[in-house]
């Protein structure tokens, strides 16, 4: 059995909160402790305002390029240019979104970069080492429970074909975020064809679901029943470059008839 | 609190076997129960085994197509000609996978065909209408519990640009797989940005998490605590066409300075 328990209670976190230790003293006091096994997931919103990570709008100046991408997505040259500046490549511009490459790597929708929970002419960007902030958290809640605690930073995203946000981890500490299935056989005994799962994303998007998006106000939770193993990071969660590319690139496309 | 119980010990199912019964009967077996609120999430494999969508490879003849993408992808000829079989378009051929629109609409790499669970030489397809399918379970857990199940089938996929498959859903009975944000506001007051999230698919990732893909034979999990709303259909999973094809032929692409 998978349980997720929301973590409530936490004030509104300012540049500089130590939320480890207090994500530790909520957890105590809601009496939910945490066991040798658990996950602990962390909301990105939280991690960036205690980090610092806050862009006032009101300050940046949109470049001719920030323009040129307002004009196509329909979004807020400002936002563009922060969004711009979080990216190590743009790769392409949608009606409402800009498909980057952020610093860290991540492929996905406007950098990152997130007007929710933080006020009007605010823009949160995500934290500059993502897996460094889950670490930090994992130290405090060791250092209260322990035991080393695996910890992922959570963000929502949305996916080229499918409606809909789903929760994805941005930061890992303490275990593999991509299993692999390589040798393990199905029930019929044959070697399995999907040779890795992606256990972080459904840890994050279970998680996701006990956060909600809104005024709940449920910026971590604690996952219990999933057993997590290694000692990975984000970057496990990448493809390699070229592999990027192919796909960006498209591929062979379209020669079958029914185009 | 989000609940996750894998339901254990149905048999190896074959054509024509009423799984929602099969189901129904494990869960009271096991004590669960499905109360009110709950939503069941069943493994597409099971699907599709009980409706006879197997198809023998050493019955199939490739044409011409399908062994050019096989050269592409590197995949067998004759289950490259199943994948084609089973999509309205191809929309793209990678190393490893063709990118495909289902006779359903749904865009997944191999049209949904998998090899896992079925035996050597054998494959699955996606039920030729899931949202029938899960209705048909939820009926008959509907028959034994006295309410209203909500059900998901389940299907693990891959994503372009991040590695591993996570759960996603394919059939949809009972509730709406999409729910809009819009209106609702954030911690700060602010109507939140992120409109719309796949809660189907968060589900399916947190039953796939208990599922897991080897030989533990949990092909039906009961998740308890999300409360489910509205009555809609895997085509809410969706974009409209014309987003979708922006997004295949890649927008407005690459003239910012860094790429």
């Amino acid at each position: 059995m998978l349980r997720a328990f929301g973590i409530t209670g936490l004030p509104v976190i300012s540049s500089g909160d130590d939320i480890g230790a207090m994500i530790a003293g909520r957890v105590r006091a809601m009496g939910v402790h945490v066991e040798t096994g658990d996950v602990v997931v962390v909301a990105q919103a939280i991690v960036s305002k205690s980090e610092g990570c806050v862009v006032d709008l009101s300050r940046v100046k949109p470049t001719e390029d920030a323009r040129h991408y307002a004009r196509i997505t329909g979004k807020e040259p400002r936002l563009v240019q922060v969004v711009l500046d979080e990216s190590k490549a743009v790769l392409g511009a949608y009606r409402g979104f800009i498909l980057c490459e952020t610093r860290h790597g991540f492929v996905c929708a406007n950098a990152g970069v997130d007007q929710s929970n933080v006020g009007s002419g605010r823009v949160t960007t995500l934290p500059p080492d993502p897996d460094g902030s889950a670490r930090r958290i994992s130290e405090s809640l060791e250092s209260i429970f322990g035991h080393p605690v695996p910890v992922l930073i959570c963000d929502s995203e949305g996916r080229p074909f499918r409606r809909g946000a789903i929760g994805v981890a941005v930061g890992v500490h303490g275990m593999d975020p991509v299993e692999s299935m390589a040798g393990r056989r199905d029930l019929t005994g044959r070697e399995l064809e999907t040779t890795e799962v992606c256990v972080a994303d459904m840890l994050c998007s279970s998680a996701a679901l006990v956060m909600g998006e809104a005024d709940e106000g449920i910026p971590a939770v604690v996952l219990r029943g999933f057993e997590p193993k290694g000692t990975g990071s984000s970057s496990d969660l990448l493809y390699e470059r070229d592999v990027m590319k192919e796909r960006i690139m498209g591929g062979e496309m379209l020669d079958h008839p029914d185009n």
